[in-house]
């Protein structure tokens, strides 16, 4: 039985929510790649469901969620609908996509750990999917829109950070026994936070350190 | 007992024609970019059968079908050499490649319909599955190539809802149990056809709706 | 019970050794590419362990290997953090670095060769999954890295053949059931060697006939 992180009705409607913003942001790269509606429902779904695909075949847990779930796999399309006739007015909305952005980061780099970790991976690997369920969708949107992963890249603010730490919490719960439905929300909300904080004030991981020191900071 | 379409023997014929046809395709596109002869092997045999190893992964058919059947390992190997001798004369036959073409993403949209559903996946999947086994391996070709998705762009004719079309044909088929060898051999010729009429006819899916209407079609 | 190359301690320290390589030269094409510590870490790993990850997932040993052994998954951090200080000087070195990468190379082809044996491969498809663990990770490395893949580039020497050739020997010895310590430490030796001698001597694989003889030797 999967712990529950809130209850059973709030975490569906949290995890719809995230899907649909990831689904977002997908389908409006795809406009600005110039890609036809097709191609934005296939970056939507991509970029939603993704991350999650990769955990579920390092798992094992075949067919993956995103195909035994259909409300996972229409949310996106929904996603795709909005953006292909209200692109503008949602591009002109992106502070708000980018806090649902960072809702969705918290919430599936916390159950991306816990998934991993009731099939049996080790505290580490489960770190690692979490983070992995939570970016892996965004890189292959980058990649398939023939673009660099915006997620390694120097000039983005923190991303794949605070998902390592909202797994890390996690994983932390989970050794100590402590996971329960109000600590891993917690979890989710600490990841939530520092992505928000990683945003506002412009939060980015250094380079390698000789190139730092002489190429760029200097005048 | 995995239904057939047309005859055993008549299926396998296709399946080998369409896998060559797609074998083609990728090495085509290894020698525009100037790549060595192993490139155009990797790339022909990524493209004939990246989307069935896609497919069998999400439904964990392992190994997939590609590593266990020899016939379709080898065929992208003889395509690779027909284009390394004769590339400029395969360049000039384009149509008739492209109507073999069309011939394999019929066929495989629904084989790939058809196995998924097999191994227990819900109608939807099945065609989103379908979808994938046609047009998978054209998707992972321009990746290795480095190239934009062809299947995403817009300025090309319609590919993936052809395929579309033909899996949801035959998800309509299984779901009213009218799946025959008959039937099934219909849904993959009206993918065969809808195809040809997108190339014959320019038919092309239209971008989001502001950017269409302002950006492009003004003079 | 796998058969072990050489003793179990030596083939670790040598397969840690190869880790370890293949990372550094991830780690350093992120350096390249301006991308953060994080970026360098994720091409370390993904370098490393892409191809095992690949041939795992086709072979049905889930979770992969990398998602087991903690040692595979922290030797990349360490080639991480040497690279994010010292990469000056590690390029300085890339003689070196080479010889170690045709090591890994020749190791983990005949590795991958017999692992998919193991699990019920046929030869011709245990030979393609000793390459694709061999050179798997180099491909990834490059997509994530938004790069062409230098596999498959004309311009660069041999790198797939000599994997092709370790294989090949490991699985003509599986055939005639003359698999040993000795003798599959010979086949990974031979890989060694002629990707070493690839390297020395700048060999390179063909182009497609016609483009090789008319565009490109004229003067």
């Amino acid at each position: 039985m999967p712990i529950e992180l809130f209850t059973p009705s709030v975490q569906h409607a949290l995890e719809v929510a995230g899907i649909f913003v990831f689904a977002i942001s997908g389908a409006l790269l795809a406009v600005r790649k110039n890609f036809d509606v097709f191609g934005m429902a296939v970056l939507a779904e991509v970029t939603a469901l993704g991350g999650g695909v990769f955990r579920d075949l390092v798992i094992g847990a075949v067919p993956p969620i995103a195909f035994t779930d259909l409300g996972y796999f229409l949310t996106p399309l929904v996603a795709t609908g909005i953006v292909f006739f209200l692109h503008p007015e949602v591009e002109r909305i992106t502070a708000a996509v980018g806090v649902f952005d960072a809702a969705g980061l918290g919430l599936f780099c916390v159950e991306g750990t816990m998934k991993a970790h009731d099939f049996g991976l080790g505290l580490t690997s489960s770190v690692t999917l979490g983070m992995a369920t939570a970016v892996g969708g965004g890189v292959l949107r980058d990649l398939l829109a023939h673009e660099a992963p915006s997620l390694l890249r120097w000039d983005r603010d923190l991303y794949a950070v605070p998902a390592i730490v909202g797994s890390s919490i996690a994983a932390l719960l989970l050794h100590f026994d402590a996971l329960t439905a109000a600590t891993s929300a917690l979890a989710a909300a600490v990841a939530f936070v520092v992505r928000l904080a990683a945003m506002r004030f412009g939060w980015r991981a250094p380079r390698a350190w000789n190139r730092r020191s002489t190429a760029t900071e200097e005048p």
